[in-house]
């Protein structure tokens, strides 16, 4: 390894089994980016739910949404303006609380008008604001409280940490912390940073991003570059999660990268990808470990698979089945429900050659039941992350993905009369 | 009509809308059969776990299984013989407690030893010997405990009512209660009857028959009849079903016809597939009404499908959704939730297009929310049973799916510690 490469972790990476770090940023964001946050008075509990960031003239921009065929009127938006703009993003405006999603063309006007507003203040054309919106479907936006609030969020904005805590702490709806990845690497005594915020809790499924996350780069790049090297972060990270099996409306993955490190993207295009990687696997672990109601979340390795999109179908049929869920919540090594999740995933298997394992031991192995320690299996799922490992005998590919348990508090959180 | 051919309902068909009632039968079961159960020390609550049923000589039948790669002895089993046996069954026998699934060879010959005894006590092929088993997967089934039962079994067996309730009881796992349907329908004075039961309660989900049934006739049918009348019989009504969107290792339906009526299928052939439906759609709603931790049963109704096919896929990706399911154990009338699982279902719908209705109220229509009245479709979806109604907006075909909630109680039933 090239010694001037050496990446610098101001939060280590964090592999498969460790527990999310406390996520509060204390070194300073990438270069040219100001955060801001404030009270829009759109959530009930009256706390801050209104987020900007403002990137530099010139700033480029790639996005992936939701799969869901029901899209927020903030995607159409925002969808729209980086078509228009050629990938040009300048300045950046969540609101927490609402999600402007079913609100009919009303909630395309709604999300038009708080860019628009926006763009007046920093005479940047209207295409440069890109819109996101989080919260409770159905109700229509209130835009004039964000317009009102836009003047005081504007005079806020600052490029230090404290700011870009502020940003991941408003864009927050029944997430209980903030989630943030930094990490940078050196070239030639040059620093590339990139910084990732992300809100997650419920609703969260593997089929493109699932969930509100935001990057941040100082590296120079096009558009199209960007959109290349996203996408297979986003696939080997947040597409490998699953919390409930829902697939929202809202979900956005933004990179913005503002040029200022002076580095070129192509000419550190391995180190920036795996940092990046590193950011969106860090971003994701933190979204499963905050699960609505999660107490364990599982690394389900899948090895042996013929392709990795089997790999993938088999971890979401275990991902997704209640009954499988439910018994991880009991730490109750429940092979059988595991096996028949495996059995129905649509994925061609031999029963007898699929091997299922917790921690050291073998569960079930060549068709039949393995004379494990019960015990000592219990209490490997009694950690709050542990890995369970499928092996298919069907080939060679194998798959990393995250999944959480099903407890009775998530029935509670989603079950409470509150449209 | 013809009055001629007007059914007799010992057990009134049950619509969408009702409550399922208790069933025991009181009427004499079909010509032909016996039943029996006994206690064989399988349970470890010592309740009755093996069923015991017994058809006349010439007996036909006809059988679907789970559509689950993973499958149990007892199918593997039982297909076998009715492929030897050419569709002839003169003996069903049912334990419960055990469900001799991923027990490897000898799970085979085990369910093999337990149908070759019972074939010597009568003196018949093995292989009119049909086996089943339901309860925990992974365990030995303790064949010798069976076979040791079964002379006392063969003894208690009759033909009335109170031998078909005690077979019905014998079967149950995690139910709560007996599920039986029984109909009737008189031909040129000749009666046909039909009885049916069924074991369900967890891990029910349409893709075939996903749980056990038994369904006796005395109409004389080749086994090539009673498979083209199960085949939509069962898509109409266990097809059209999810608890939980688990689908079994051990799902069975079997169809068995002692001919006893002396009236051929061929020539009532209409009433008999009506009559087969009601036993069908009435069992298939008494297991969803017994789901494990079940407060309210929820028909869908989805209607303006392209194909039902598509309406089927739809409803599932309602059915299947935790936060839909919350949703409905809160009876918080959440539409959002419901159009989000409609749009990631993988039908292509105009969002702007689709309807959502609770009651006679519409929560949805045309791309936006309506005025309705929150707490009058609280107070509907407060029933132990409603509908709700969804209209795609792209076709002409209809479905009704039969689903429930996800409480907490379900979660406390399936994560307590004991494989």
């Amino acid at each position: 390894m090239n010694p001037a490469l050496s990446p610098r972790h101001a939060q280590a990476p964090q592999p498969m089994q460790s527990q999310p770090l406390e996520t509060t940023l204390k070194t300073a964001p990438p270069q040219g980016f100001l955060f801001a946050a404030c009270v829009a008075g759109i959530k009930a509990s009256g706390k801050p739910d209104l987020a900007l960031a403002l990137a530099p003239d010139g700033a480029t921009a790639a996005a992936m949404f939701t799969r869901n065929q029901v899209v927020a009127a903030p995607l159409t938006v925002g969808r729209e303006h980086l078509r228009a703009s050629r990938g040009r993003v300048q300045a950046l405006i969540v609101n927490a609380g609402n999600a402007n999603c079913a609100t009919g063309k009303q909630g395309i006007q709604a999300a038009k008008s708080v860019c628009a507003e926006l763009a007046r203040i920093f005479d940047v054309d209207p295409s440069r604001v890109f819109p996101s919106s989080t919260g409770i479907i159905g109700v229509p936006l209130p835009a004039e409280k964000i317009v009102a609030a836009l003047p005081q969020l504007v005079v806020a904005a600052g490029p230090g940490p404290e700011a870009l805590n502020a940003f991941a702490g408003a864009i927050m709806t029944t997430d209980t912390r903030k989630k943030i990845a930094f990490e940078s690497f050196t070239r030639k005594r040059t620093t590339v940073t990139l910084v990732g915020v992300a809100k997650g809790a419920g609703m969260i499924h593997p089929n493109m991003a699932t969930m509100l996350v935001y990057i941040f780069t100082d590296v120079a790049a096009t558009p199209a570059e960007l959109q290349r090297s996203m996408h297979s972060a986003v696939d080997e990270s947040f597409n490998n999660i699953s919390i409930d099996g829902d697939t929202s409306t809202n979900d956005t993955v933004l990179l913005v990268a503002s040029g200022k490190s002076g580095v070129a993207l192509k000419s550190v295009r391995k180190d920036f990808e795996r940092t990046l990687g590193n950011i969106c696997r860090s971003l994701a672990r933190q979204i499963v470990s905050d699960g609505e109601g999660v107490t364990h979340v599982v690394g389900l390795r899948i090895e042996q698979a013929r392709t990795r999109a089997e790999a993938r179908q088999v971890a979401r049929a275990i991902a997704n089945s209640p009954l499988v869920k439910t018994a991880w919540a009991g730490a109750d090594p429940n092979w059988g429900r595991m096996l028949a999740a495996i059995g129905y995933s649509g994925v061609k298997i031999n029963p007898a050659r699929v091997g299922i394992y917790v921690g050291n031991q073998a569960l079930y192995r060549r068709g039949s039941v393995c004379a494990f320690d019960h015990n000592a299996a219990h209490e490997t799922m009694m950690q709050p992350a542990y890995e369970i490992r499928v092996e298919l005998g069907t080939g060679k590919a194998s798959l990393e993905f995250l999944s959480c348990d099903l407890t009775a508090e998530y029935v509670h959180i989603n079950a409470d009369y509150s449209t």
